[in-house]
């Protein structure tokens, strides 16, 4: 039986959806057939590039060719046209973040059950390779046990000058890049959240938060730091992972980073002080050159189907999809628990996240 | 009238009080002249360097040449001490932590008045380069208004295994080296401290913490994060310092390092996305090179009289001591503070330090 390829029509063709045509160009069985935007030169553009220009949602929705619609407008529609769109008949990708609350979420996928289409949020960046190298030091306890990990993103462009400067169309960097931050966080370990703080920058003025800090404690004791800033001239590094044997930083998205652990066969010796500013420390020199192993960050072998092969397999019933809804869900809680530390300035104790 | 040499006496002749020989010897009013431990081999060193070996502190406190005291005993003794040779007509110098309590050191403090005699803290961390580095770009404004500073020394060789293991001693690494980072933070901004948080690391096991992270915001807006830690294989930076136009980090002991600000001469253009791990990023883009400015973090005119020269000036009345008891009990209580922070596992709000 010769596989079927499905027709996809992207709805909203700025920054992200055109972005989409080159992500899903190496999937086989899915093809992007129209584009949907409410700004003209971009409905040009997309005509341009040979894709059918519909002029309304309903023209996408109520076309039966149409198997597919990618949702990459701003966040406050997501779920409006998602519903549409399921009811109509469509399988339906969502850009992250996918919605701005989690009760709007739910909504989502109890018309996606009723209906029996498959959703599936774009959370991209659990393909990111320094995530996958993060997460393969973990698992492989190549710094021994982890207990404590710093995961930050940091630029000095402020907020982009659109509706992500916007509260009512879900902007802000908790919800724009901490979406990701967080959702790769909950991938790392097993266990449930036990307690949260956080503080939002609110540098620039604007209504809505140009970056966060989040300290999140695991019932497992596990520990982490979650950072997103817009005012950052020079950025600390993108991971810092401290385990019992070593610890493991990757500097930046060039993928530089070391891993330095214990060296087995050494016996550990008290280090001889150094003269650090006007004191002497012990403490604080570094160890023996023989005491630790200098060693690169490593490669995990890369087996995971892209996100859309995984849709497209999901479709047809043959896989797990890789982003699933409850793991999507429990990000938007935890996004909420970290708004309520915030404004509370509170640590939230004792939940079930 | 020629200048009176004052003859100083080391009680506690470990890594420390040894350290202050060398310390001492520039200073022209100031002469090591005899060394009390109780640890004979080290009383055999002091006398080898030709210093008198006291048998006992009593017969140290009745030798009337004697004129200054000086404390580098583990701390939980500082205090009986410092009473002792306050009592004794003794000016003191007194090794960092200078006591384990707030109220210890009013007891101090108490005593010294009443005997009219000079009572200071060796908080010599004042004196670092990368401190006093610091200092300067905020208070030139070289990187605008401060509003973040995180001040980290990160080591990896645990807690040295001596008393600074032991409760009972006033160990741990808040005490130790947290007492330095939080005394250079006081001196950064003339600010009353809003709120504190912290967490204690107890990952190597010992009764005593290996380590703790403070967020504390000022009434004026400033945050800060305070770390030490003795798990860290690779040092996070030491000073990373944000401010309206720019950031300024200094990475490590040897004072490498740099601000990057915003070129004035330029107007800000809106960047261009690049490929980031899995997605495009306009937001974390680097600012374009015309757009900043990377700067060297410069090297403050060093006008600062030395510890032991200002001290002598203190006994003799000519200046104001630059070490301030009252700044070391602010201090001391924000130690306190952070301890039960950490204890309650609540941010501690409102509070008047």
């Amino acid at each position: 039986m010769e596989q079927k390829t499905y027709s996809l029509v992207i709805v909203g063709f700025g920054g992200m959806g055109s972005y989409h045509v080159q992500l899903i160009e190496p999937c086989e069985h899915l093809s992007v057939t129209g584009v949907y935007d409410l700004v003209d030169y971009r409905m040009e553009l997309a005509a341009a590039k040979g894709f059918k220009a519909y002029d309304s949602l309903e023209a996408v929705l109520s076309d039966e060719t149409v198997n597919v619609v990618l949702i990459a407008t701003p966040n406050d529609v997501h779920k409006s046209i998602a519903i549409q769109a399921l009811k109509s008949g469509k399988h339906v990708i969502c850009e992250k973040p996918v919605t701005i609350t989690s009760a709007d979420l739910l909504d989502i996928l109890a018309v996606a059950e009723e209906e029996n289409r498959i959703f599936m949020v774009h959370q991209n960046r659990r393909w990111d390779e320094d995530f996958l190298i993060i997460q393969d030091i973990i698992q492989k306890k190549k710094i021994g046990e982890t207990f404590h990990l710093e995961s930050r993103v940091q630029g000095a462009n402020g907020i982009p000058g659109d509706w992500r400067q916007l509260q009512a169309y879900g902007g802000g960097m908790l919800l724009d890049w901490g979406v990701h931050l967080l959702d790769q966080l909950l991938l790392l370990t097993g266990s449930k959240i036990d307690s949260v703080s956080a503080e939002l920058s609110t540098i620039l003025g604007t209504e809505v938060d140009d970056g966060f800090t989040s300290n999140i404690r695991f019932k497992d004791g596990l520990t982490a730091v979650i950072e997103v800033g817009t005012t950052n001239f020079i950025k600390l590094p993108r991971w810092y992972v401290k385990g019992t044997e070593g610890t493991a930083i990757i500097r930046d998205w060039d993928l530089s980073g070391e891993i330095v652990v214990n060296n087995p066969d050494v016996v550990k010796v008290e280090p001889k002080p150094i003269q650090a500013g006007q004191g002497l420390t012990k403490t604080m020199a570094p160890p023996s050159e023989e005491s630790t192993l200098r060693l690169p960050i490593g490669k995990p072998e890369s087996t995971k189907q892209s996100f859309y092969d995984n849709f497209v397999s999901v479709i047809e019933g043959k896989s797990e999809p890789l982003v699933k809804n409850d793991e999507v869900h429990r990000v938007l809680r935890l996004i909420e628990t970290i708004f309520e530390a915030a404004e509370k300035q509170v640590i939230l104790k004792g939940l079930e996240l």
